[in-house]
């Protein structure tokens, strides 16, 4: 009686587990369609392309659902499965990483508002040299998050952190050009405006980023990261992890 | 011995509630702290008061600090009482909230970096009728969520998130006044720039307010409400609490 009891609670561990995985694993599926989303509405902008920005504006709806779906999962799993320490941090992790992924969603689907507008005015702006750099930076970082989520690679997580720093100050730069380009051509004012809103976007995509980040280093190590400097998430994971001293070297900043 | 057991897991029970009600009494006075910094930035912004502006800013650390502290008692709370059914779903409500009013926090924020510049450029632009109007609609969605909140008043909570439909309304109309007044006057761009990014900034505490009102309804109907359409959100609340039929009138839309 005793070793089926024992049987039973491993069978329901493994089982948890499995659903553990599983729900990871569709939280990286849901990042695969955003990065996607994010990479065809630079793509639709740049390329003057209308039918790829209205599919890319369609594949919200899937995110918003998806969302929904993996976030009443975690609940459920909460409720049925009570978990503690690094069980429970993941899940909590995860809702807070959906909910990311969908603002990044969101902000695609702002971008291919933009283009279809810029489309419909018959006019292409100045401005995409800009849209193509900031859109390169974020999507390296988008790319990276996953990776480093799927191999819960936190150096990687802290890079993306650190990323973003330059994506602010490479957007502040783009700002400034593109004020320019409309006080010496007020009848491009429009247009460029619509490029700055997508630069916009592609700024918040960076700062969501980040978050995922901090998502990752909060279910690897504990500590809740958020607010907090690049330097202090540095100690963080210095105190976590000492052998890690080439991507944590306090001089390479 | 079957008394005390009894007397003991009704105190367990007592306390439990205890700290929900408390938890929830946090998480109102967070919203009270984001509402004075709104409130504060369009101040200090329309009424040209730099010092306001900055003491606005300053807040930012303390609803950063707020969030951390009230989702490390919910993630605790999750692990030590198991909680299932309505008592997760305030916890899962409140942890939500937090992060929209920390967001709200963070536009106040920007809004009051914009003020800071355009007051270190010596010049007033157009558009404050634009941010006074807008900024009363988003600052009366606030106070009124907050309000429904605390009475857990569904009615109340749809009538914000109806109210984010007109906000975007405004917020489109004035960003084409905005337009005209650069077109008139190219040397004024910089400085409407800055009154654009105020605008959007109070369109994006809108949409906040509206989640914080989707939040209240899982909370209480239990269902999720994220991304549905005011309509949808109507027939959940109508099947939820037939008796409300002023509020809810379909006829009222």
């Amino acid at each position: 009686m005793h070793d089926a009891m024992e049987g039973f609670s491993r069978h329901i561990s493994q089982q948890f587990n499995h659903e553990l995985e599983s729900i990871r694993t569709e939280m990286l599926a849901m990042g695969g369609i955003v990065e996607r989303q994010v990479h065809d509405a630079i793509k639709a902008l740049t390329e003057n392309d209308i039918q790829l920005a209205e599919e890319s504006k369609r594949l919200d709806q899937q995110t918003n659902q998806m969302e929904l779906s993996i976030d009443d999962q975690c609940t459920k799993m909460i409720a049925i499965r009570q978990p503690t320490a690094s069980d429970l941090r993941l899940i909590v992790s995860i809702s807070r990483s959906v909910s990311d992924l969908e603002r990044i969603g969101d902000e695609a689907s702002r971008i291919c508002k933009h283009t279809i507008e810029i489309f419909n005015s018959g006019n292409v702006p100045k401005g995409y040299v800009e849209v193509r750099h900031i859109g390169a930076l974020v999507s390296g970082m988008i790319n990276d998050v996953l990776t480093a989520f799927a191999r819960r690679d936190l150096a990687m997580a802290y890079r993306v952190a650190k990323q973003d720093i330059r994506v602010d100050t490479e957007y502040r730069t783009a700002m400034r050009t593109l004020v320019t380009y409309m006080m010496e051509d007020p009848a491009s004012i429009s247009g460029v405006l619509n490029v700055m809103w997508v630069l916009r976007s592609l700024e918040r995509i960076g700062d969501h980023a980040r978050n995922l980040s901090e998502h990752l280093i909060y279910q690897v190590s504990g500590t809740d990261v958020r607010h907090q400097t690049l330097k202090s998430i540095k100690q963080t994971l210095r105190d976590d992890s000492p052998d890690d001293e080439d991507d944590l070297n306090p001089n390479s900043e």
